[in-house]
């Protein structure tokens, strides 16, 4: 299923996208798409008979802007440096292990939304992401098989990053992550059943219209199943956490001098295959 | 005011400890403790008239549990290496300017609930830390004056921190943050004008009955006004999120070795002046 929250900032309704690409209502269904709901076996498997049964109300959302596909999002883990050819253009070695960083739930926007570039940014950068959601509470697992059953779906992610706030002003990365409207999200949470292989899933992004990123999951150095499972034996994970899983080469800040990085009145536009397309105009802060 | 949440996790109420220590049921006044009472300050005017006025009901918290002091918490932007005294031990430089790292908001307990030692912990290790409560929006503050009218409220908190998963495991030190249970919080939310001069308490820490930490937060690197004017350059602040202000010394990682790791069975107490007191038991994960 194509899940997915319509309607303006904070009063966003609960909608899907049937098999025929028709926007079906479903606010007289479910109360909105959150943890909660992909908690709930039994509340998804009547959406699905629903969905199935062709008998959800249409809905004409002409003009409607299409919010981030989940609310109440509890917190959201990003893995650093996961792709082989990301690492290689940032010059870094590929990590041991997962590199942790989180963005707070807060920075999230609908997948159209403005972005704003922050004051005093002079390197705001894009990054196409895998964003995983979680739909069981996760704890210590164990395997890849284990993992992947906790799994409720994924999304596009743009996971927004300024380079000298996240590099170049002591500390970790988080303060380059976290600025507002740094975490565009959607258009759609795709249940994990129609994403039967997510390391095998195209990624692009383009600025301006031009292709900057081009890459592949295949590319990922730590497949979801090993993320997930990995970050599990370090917190916890809950229903409705969202992890970030990277993002492939062609950023700016792989490229030669003079970068470039992102100003107000740039476009950026990404999709991964499957998951929807997201556009979003860039504006100061 | 003492804002405090009594009962079972989840399903606290709100309550207030008067100027008598007599404790009082807000139950009937407001919904919760939370971010949306921060910023209401009508609401909070009630409150505050209410227990003036001496007519709230008495509580019998006999026997019950103290949740956090606050519901529904944003994020938790935390401040690393804060304290002179605690850089030092730790063979840091003081930094240039503040180290931001984040904690999930899902890692908050009450002042008195059991701390989990993770699975594979060696280096799990205490740190007493002021905690600073948002009760307004704050975006690119300019003066410390400004920054000080957007806190709400102070509170204990206990940055519970893994050191090999924080500092030996590659990426930030995120990592070594998040293990569930890792931020006793409260027990009370004390407003702001309780507290004429937050950078003049004295912090202190027990391990089974031991001080171990006994600083100021005078010894504080980056004031509180400073650190919340600073935080909101980098990301948009909003009522019921939390800054954890950094630790003094005096913790594990800065003695000799072995190092007094915490473990099992252990017992903490930590208090702040004017702010209250936590005692939590070590349990394994």
């Amino acid at each position: 299923m194509k899940l997915l929250r319509i309607g303006t900032a904070g009063a966003e309704r609960p909608a899907l996208l049937d098999a025929e690409g028709t926007l079906r209502d479903l606010s007289g269904l479910v109360d909105d798409i959150d943890g909660a709901l992909l908690a709930d076996e039994a509340a998804l498997g009547r959406v699905r008979a629903a969905a199935a049964a062709g008998d959800l109300p249409v809905l004409d959302a002409a003009g409607l802007r299409i919010g981030p596909p989940l609310a109440r999002i509890g917190k959201i883990v990003c893995i650093g440096l996961n792709y082989h050819d990301h690492a290689r253009e940032t010059g870094a070695e590929p990590p041991a292990e997962p590199v942790i960083f989180f963005k707070a739930a807060d920075t999230v926007v609908g997948p159209n939304d403005t972005v704003l570039v922050p004051r005093d940014s002079v390197k705001t950068d894009w990054e196409v992401e895998l964003a995983v959601v979680i739909g069981r509470t996760a704890r210590y697992l164990e395997s890849a098989d284990e993992a992947l059953a906790h799994v409720a779906g994924y999304a596009v992610a743009h996971d927004v990053s300024e380079r000298e706030f996240q590099i170049e002003r002591g500390g970790t990365w988080d303060k380059g992550k976290n600025c507002e409207t740094f975490n565009p999200l959607g258009p759609w949470l795709v249940t994990a059943d129609e994403v039967p292989d997510p390391q095998n899933l195209s990624l692009r992004l383009w600025v301006n219209g031009e292709l900057k990123q081009d890459g592949t999951t295949a590319e990922q150095i730590f497949p979801v199943a090993e993320v997930v499972r990995y970050v599990s034996r370090f917190m916890t994970l809950y229903p409705g956490d969202v992890i970030n899983t990277g993002t492939p080469a062609g950023v700016a800040l792989g490229q030669p001098e003079p970068k470039p990085y992102l100003r107000a009145g740039d476009v950026v536009e990404l999709e991964i295959e499957g998951l929807g397309r997201q556009r979003q105009g860039l504006e100061s802060a």
